[in-house]
């Protein structure tokens, strides 16, 4: 078992793409007119790619695209000190191609939000990394 | 009640602020070698200065040190489709005053992690936005 400098348990790849199928939130870490910005939203891991729905108009459409983002899952009880949290960082990119939207709207990805969210923003899983608490 | 573009409530700085004492964890997003990270954190809200307990040789401490970071707190549940997100963003100062660390120490900021942390990081909600799933 391989631990960090603050006595955290290190989780491998397999581990980390594993606990971002547990949860359906998780938050898009990235920078907005210069500013680091975070945004929870609702996601689903379809092989090694996050899938984020969203409105096309949306200011994460737009701050997104073509950018480098982290993408962040947790479970965290405080009370019984236990829990873990994984990120992953990559490319994100608007998905543009119509047989593409095609497939990724037939996943069993909710749309919890009231307006329009024809829109998926993909983030390829390139370095990920989690911690355990133990 | 304002919403934005995504059908959202959008939230007072007060209504913010206010929301930032209702949960223990929240998540500081911050630039580590030119990639965006992200990291959970136990925190407490001391006046409108978000205080963090770290160690003083983690890679948040010093990725950290006098940059402009975010920091989010957010309790959404995806089946009743409720919740709400806090975003405060400001800079982020190691506090290395020994009257001020005395002081912090003192708040009711639990230690939840195995190893020393006697590191305070204060980031001063400078800018602060929110939404509420209605």
């Amino acid at each position: 078992m391989k631990l960090d400098t603050a006595g955290l348990r290190v989780l491998t790849r397999e581990e980390c793409l594993h606990l971002f199928t547990l949860t359906p939130v998780g938050r898009i870490v990235f920078t907005d007119r210069a500013l680091p910005s975070v945004q929870p939203v609702n996601f689903l891991l379809n092989g090694e790619d996050i899938v984020i729905r969203t409105s096309t108009g949306s200011k994460l459409a737009a701050a997104t695209r073509n950018a480098v983002v982290a993408f962040e899952a947790d479970e965290i009880d405080v009370t019984t000190r236990t829990g873990w949290s994984v990120t992953a960082v990559g490319h994100a990119r608007a998905v543009t191609d119509p047989a593409e939207i095609e497939l990724l709207s037939a996943l069993p990805l909710v749309r919890w939000l009231p307006g329009d969210q024809d829109h998926f923003i993909v983030v390829r899983a390139e370095q990920v990394s989690g911690r355990r608490i133990v």
